[in-house]
Order: C-alpha cells, then sequence, then structure tokens
C-alpha cells in the first residue's frame, strides 16, 4: 500500500499545489487504486503518475465542494475513453449522484464500464475479505466526511520447524491443522492449531479526513490509526480563521493525533498562502505536538506501514 | 486582439494538449478577455498566462461535450474566489444552464459576481457598439455552434493636411465637419464630409468554429473572416474515421478556408494520435491547400490583424 498525493491545496489550484484528490495504490492486496477526492485536474495530475485511471476501483468523496469533485465527470469519461470496462464505485453525500448523472448526461458521455454511484452516511460503508471502509462525520458547515480503512487481520502462518521438530513432515497433513481447531494424527497424538501457528498479521488501519473544523470528540473514532491524513488548511496562529472558515490548524491536527494515539499524521490540504518556510513553520509546529508528522505536497509518496510496537 | 491557445487536443487530456479552450484578449479595445469552450483544467492554464480570471467577459461553449466545458464550474467558482465583482456571461446550447446551475448549487458555491447564462440559436445572439457575434450550426452529432466575431466598421479620419490646405483651420469646426454630412462655412462654402474625411477603419472579423464535420456549404456563412478557426482533429488520410467520428480532417479545413477566402486559418483541436512528424505533415496537407494556414498548439499566441488588401 501507498499514498500517492495528487492535489494537496485549499480552494482554488495554485502553481505549487492542486485541488484535492489523494491515490492510494493497493496493487499487491487488490491490484487497484482508490482515490479519495477528485478535484479539477486530477486527471492531468494522474498523467504525471505510474496511476493507471482503469485500475481506479473506488472513489470516495469526503465532501461535494467543488476542489473535492469538479474532476470527478473528466476523470470518469477519460477511464472510458481509455477503454476502462471493470466497474467503478463512487462514493460520497447525498447530492453527488445528481451531479454526476447530469454532468456525463448533459455532456452526451456514455460510460464503456458500470458505474454506481453510492450516496453514504455514518457507519460501514464496504466491506470484503480484505478490508472494511467506515465514514464518520466531520464538521464543515456541509455534510462531511472521513474515511476509517481496516484491513481485516490475516491468520498467523504455519510453523513448519517446530511441526517437523515433533516429526510431522510437510504434506496434505499441514491444511488440515491449518484449517481445523483441532485434529487427530494416525498415531493417536491430538494437535491444537493455536500451539502450531504464528501471531495473526495484524491489518493496516487509515484515517483519512476531509475538511474538518477541528473536533475534540474525533480522537475516539480513530484511535489506533497506522496512519492519520488531517487537513491543515491554516497555521496554528490563525486559529480563528480555521473556525470561521470551517477549517483546521496544523497545530489542531497534531492535537487530534497525539489524542488518538495514531502512528504518523500527514498534514494536508494547505492554504495557499502559506508558501515556503510558512509551510516550514506549520510542519514544525505540529511535529512539537507529534513528533512523526509529515506534510504531503503533490506527487508525495508515502508508504503504509503497520504502527511499530503494535 | 490576441488569441492564446489554452487547450487544443481533443477528447482526453494529454500530456502535451489539454481540452479545448482559447481565450480572445481584447484588452485594447474592451479591456476584457472572451473564452471559447472551457475544457477540464482551463483554470491551470490560466494560471500560466497572463490573462486575469476577473477580466474574462463573456465565455462561449460550443457543444456540450466535456472536454469543451468541464472546466466551466471551476472556472467560475475561482473568478469568484478570486473576488471578481463584474458580470460574467456564458453562451452555449440548451442544457448548459442546468449543467452549470446544478454544478455550482451541489457544492454550495455561491458567486461574487452576477452570472447569465444564455442558451443560443442560430443568429445574431450578442451585439453593441463595437463588435457583433453570431452563432452558426455545425455538425457534430449534437447541437455544436460556430461563433463569427464581427468588428463594426470605424468612420474614417478627418483629413487636416487637406482641410488646412483649403484654409479651414483646426477648431470647433472640425467636430462640426465630423458630424454632418455637410455644412456651410461662413464664407459660404459647402462643405461635404465624404471630401474630408479618409476611407473607414474596417472592422475585422474571426470565424472560431467548435466540432464539427467538413460542411462544404459552410464557406458562405465565413466568407471573408481575417481568420479561421477550424477543428483539424484527423489528418487528411483519416477522412473516412473523421467522417464516422463527427470530425473533419486537416486537408477538409483548408478547403473550407479556400473556398471562403479567409485570411488566415489555424488548425486546432488536434487528436493526440498523431505525434510530432505526424502533426506537422498535417500543417502541410493544409498547406498546399492553402498556405496561409498555422496549427496550434497549448499557450501559442496569434495577433489578430485585418487581412490584406482589404
Ligand atoms: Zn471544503
Ligand atoms: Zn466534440
Amino acid at each position: 500500500m501507498e499514498l500517492i498525493f495528487l492535489g494537496t491545496g485549499s480552494g482554488v489550484p495554485s502553481k505549487k499545489r492542486n485541488v484535492s484528490s489523494l491515490a492510494l495504490q493497493m496493487l499487491q492486496e487488490r491490484q487497484a487504486t482508490w482515490l479519495f477526492d477528485c478535484g479539477e485536474s486530477t486527471q492531468h495530475q494522474i498523467l504525471r503518475t505510474n496511476i493507471r485511471p482503469r485500475r481506479i476501483e473506488k472513489i470516495f468523496i469526503t465532501h461535494l465542494h467543488g476542489d473535492h469533485t469538479y474532476g470527478l465527470p473528466g476523470l470518469l469519461s477519460s477511464r472510458s475513453f481509455q477503454g476502462g470496462e471493470t466497474p467503478c464505485t463512487v462514493y460520497g453525500p447525498k447530492g453527488l449522484k445528481a451531479y454526476i448523472d447530469i454532468s456525463l448526461e448533459i455532456s452526451g458521455t456514455k460510460l464503456t464500464y458500470p458505474l454506481k454511484v453510492i450516496e453514504v452516511q455514518e457507519g460501514c460503508i464496504y466491506e470484503d475479505e480484505i478490508i472494511k471502509v467506515e465514514a464518520i462525520a466531520l464538521e464543515h458547515g456541509l455534510e462531511s466526511y472521513g474515511y476509517i480503512l481496516e484491513e481485516k487481520d490475516l491468520p498467523g502462518e504455519l510453523m513448519p520447524v517446530k511441526l517437523k521438530s515433533e516429526g510431522i513432515m510437510p504434506g496434505p497433513i499441514y491444511q488440515k491443522i491449518k484449517e481445523n481447531e483441532s485434529i487427530t494424527l494416525e498415531d493417536g497424538r491430538v494437535i491444537h492449531r493455536e500451539d502450531y501457528i504464528g501471531p495473526p498479521k495484524r491489518g493496516k488501519k487509515l484515517a483519512i479526513l476531509g475538511d474538518t473544523r477541528y473536533i475534540e470528540s474525533l480522537a475516539g473514532k480513530i484511535r489506533g490509526a497506522d496512519i492519520l491524513i488531517h487537513e491543515a488548511t491554516f497555521a496554528g496562529k490563525d486559529e480563528q480563521l480555521a473556525y470561521d472558515y470551517y477549517h483546521s490548524t496544523a497545530t489542531q491536527a497534531a492535537r487530534i493525533a497525539e489524542q488518538a494515539e495514531v502512528g504518523e499524521l500527514i498534514l494536508n490540504h494547505i492554504s495557499s498562502r502559506y508558501q515556503n518556510e510558512a509551510v516550514d513553520d506549520m510542519l514544525e509546529e505540529a511535529k512539537e505536538i507529534f513528533p512523526r508528522t509529515f506534510i504531503a505536497s503533490d506527487f508525495y509518496r508515502h508508504p503504509v506501514r503497520k504502527m511499530e510496537g503494535d
């Protein structure tokens, strides 16, 4: 799993930062890419990466402000133009379906693949054998969500060295041990699976949040995330502005990360009023509170790792 | 007047050519910029020019395919975000208003300036003291227009040398001569304006066409344009493809230019299937038919001049 930040600005595109979009590459896990938000020109940013539009399986929209959505019709059309055939599902707040439908319809666009638009509410919005996605409500003056991704734990591996040392040689018997809580060998011995299997491989947990004011109670919902991606539209000194515009500061994002005891914090959605040193300062102010903080820029890549000591 | 090509590709953005948009800078004539089409990322392209979004007075949409419209909501929003206060009018086919309205409404966008959307039909769609705009129907499988811009002629200048040589000295009398067909001087002489005024300054004429199949009868409608901007999605050898997809070839565009006896032809809307030499070849094939042909690329600038000998 790898995060690729495609647009890390706020409100309007600038020369340095495009409007919001973030890709989560899950090539090994599911041969797919998931997108979070899709501001205008996201497909143009994608042209400069190794992301393949036809591999985009799901798109999660955090809220319907234009800087998070205006790239959707173009991306969905181009995915079709380029011959995409596999289904694509878009998740987001109420209103998303009407917006997508009318944009595609008025432009006479007929997609070559099945498109599903799911308007979400708080709670579990997707689950399969390997991952679960939950939407949590944020505070942004209009419906805005954070998406919590939780990989399922994988069962531990059989311990062949231990098995062999006890005279149990490789063969179909290994599969049997794996699949049953306990079995009886031909020699009468009873084998309990838990004694011959290593610890489960814990799944990773990501919290990818949309635009939001500082919400103190948020920490409880994202506790233990390996990575928290939180907006930091403003610097700490502009806390009042952040409040007035339904946004957060870098300091506030760090406070959430600390309270939630996450593995790493990545600051995102940076206003273009901050440039160069001012951006460095935002990172520093966050690190004082939560040392494992990073700040995103367009095309920044960040590997998704399980938190240490976990 | 100057043309700035912002997007000269076809269908989907490529690394070299963005989707359609063309700016007509009329800074001296009316302190304003007009846009023709507004594909996704037009506002990003504008960031790399000296065009100021708040100066964009009118936007003409040729047809509703996404590669000509998906940049509208973002551009209109950013014009607002950057404090635009002067009115903006968007012209285009039926359906345009619903698309713009729903895109702005669902994203919660409130513009800081008055926006008017005018759904056009064939005929004169705008006229003021200095310019007239006419829409002509094209053939593209859905409603598609060309826009013919005609500057009004300016009256000729008084000829002071001639007046002085006949003893008529500068003063309020000059204004009188200008404003009346004929006047009588104090000494009884009758002065006919036409004898003392140079030829009128002819206005320029531009034909900016949307996507279209080759239409032989088109030439009559754009006769005498100083500049014709015509799509050339395909090369001459791919005429059947052009027909099937409701597009034109470079050769066909040149044929129209020749028939219409225009001043200059600029080829636009080039498919990304043609690169480098293939694009040069398209220009050459057009030049063989119509020598004063140019081919647009993103950020190409072209001055608008009155045709020679006119
Ligand atoms: Zn927002
Ligand atoms: Zn078209």
